[in-house]
């Protein structure tokens, strides 16, 4: 059964308690540099610094007690990993996460902060896999996927859900893509709530394999991870590509300049700090503001966590 | 007639409807770290970027047409510089800033986006007194101190009025020192509201010229301006001293090297930025924490403007 906008009304309930209702803010400096009226859901306040936590709580809020009793375990050592370990945490689970053994100090302790038991890989998708395996084998942990699952997708999709609740009337709706469980419950959510508003996928040109995969209609690999968005090197999987052909309306690039140009507008004038990847659907608008113009228009600014030693400037 | 509570209480309905009333937030990372209960009053999101705009815009609104009618100048080429420039532009009125011809870049075009008229200065006090006066001998403008001015310092105390109106009760409130506007305002603000509240003014050791002051009980220059925290070079006048000796509660100074520590753990937890003035009344409460523990703790943070190329880490 694939999601629908019971699923994520569901979630919300069932997580809302344990995350933040973040703050949707608005900036006269965006707003008249575009000539639109935008509402940035700025999920850079939410618990874990990132929306991820949405769907990894939903995902382990829907376990039962049983099923959770030997803990949960995925393969993400960044905002998932983090978010998942942080979820189970709130119901005393244990949670493994296998992690590249060359992840950046700062992301391991993070893991390490919320509690994450870790397991080192080599940095192929095989090994991750085959420790993956091995440390299923031995504890029996349920692998929670960071995009290619529903309850997580269900999770995702209660960000866009608390952003119409508050402003109501959108035309338009941008959010990052990357493996796609963001996008896709956004956009599920959107077309449910406003099916007149357009759902805008925003992607790095470095990392343009939805955006290829959305033109031709046919699964893209990923591309070789270089684009700044760290958060959106991953690929769709056939769940999350399905979802996107039915709800999203376009896929649409830009270039890491452009992100980095929009995340340091972001920093300087809104005195915020926001990701690459939240950057990303703002410069997405910036780029379209043509089309945009009077339009009420929605931005996910999707997470805040970046390295502050390694500044793209 | 010095300033008392009614004059900012007089002041706040003056400009209410030109500033922000800025968000107050919480941090449930400091408050473990401390122990206290925490609450930011952000003026760093406040127009301008910084709180000067209400002591600015008190200013600029209590003059009456005829006084405006030739324009309002200054000699800070900071944030008081900005605010000043902003608010003339609110009524229509020129604004003249006197600025050494070394400052930096980024605080020019600061100025001139407010649609400051400048006029360069070397860098000594004599040559900037030398420019003002000869731009005031020509155009009959109105002087406006950073903070040697009691509708400037009524406009300041607007922030400790806010934040208290909003979280009622306070033990402390923690403001960072410079000239003293801010601190003034904020300690009349708080004795009138809360008197068993203790205000605490927060400086860096490298420009301890305020505490040296408050402790001899003889006004001191200010020290070479070498602390990062840069609004916070400048010395207190002699009207600011009174109003510091005789609200203020206790002055206390931390190292660059905690300032900078703190502002960088409120960048990476709270996702916002501040510049390093914001950072020093944290960095005071971090120092005092054991003397804070269970305490409901007001800091303001003063503002945001930081060049983001030239970051301390």
């Amino acid at each position: 059964m694939p999601v629908t906008f019971e699923d994520i009304k569901t979630a919300h309930k069932r997580i809302k308690s344990f995350i933040h209702n973040t703050p949707v803010l608005t900036s006269r400096y965006f707003d008249q540099l575009c000539g639109a009226e935008i509402f940035f859901k700025c999920e850079n306040f939410q618990k874990v610094g990132a929306f991820k936590i949405r769907g990894a709580a939903n995902a382990v809020f829907s376990l039962k007690d049983e099923e959770l009793r030997n803990g949960v375990i995925t393969h993400s050592s960044g905002n998932h990993g983090a978010a998942l370990a942080q979820a189970a945490m709130w119901r005393n689970a244990k949670c493994y996460v296998i992690t590249p053994r060359q992840a950046p100090k700062i992301k391991i302790k993070a893991l390490q902060t919320y509690g994450a038991e870790l397991t080192f890989s080599e940095a192929t998708l095989a090994s991750r896999q085959e420790e993956c395996d091995k440390v299923i084998a031995k504890t029996g942990a349920v692998f929670i996927h960071p995009y290619d699952n529903d309850a997580v997708i269900s999770g995702q999709g209660t960000a866009a859900l608390e952003l119409i609740d508050e402003v109501r009337l959108l035309d338009y709706l941008f959010v990052p893509v990357g493996g796609g469980g963001l996008t896709s419950g956004s956009a599920i959510t959107l077309k449910h709530m406003l099916p007149k508003a357009k759902a805008i996928a925003c992607e790095p040109e470095l990392a343009d394999d939805a955006c290829q995969s959305f033109k031709t209609g046919r699964l893209h690999p990923p591309k070789p991870p270089v684009t700044i968005a760290d958060g959106l090197r991953t690929a769709l999987s056939d769940r999350t590509f399905s979802y996107i052909r039915q709800y999203v309306d376009d896929v649409v690039t830009v270039s890491d300049e452009e992100i980095i140009s929009a995340m340091r507008k972001v920093w300087e004038r809104m005195k915020i700090i926001i990701e690459p990847s939240s950057a990303t659907p703002l410069a997405v608008v910036l780029k379209m503001k043509k089309e945009l113009a009077g339009k009420r228009v929605g931005i996910i600014f999707s997470g805040g966590n970046i390295d502050l030693e390694k500044l793209p400037w």
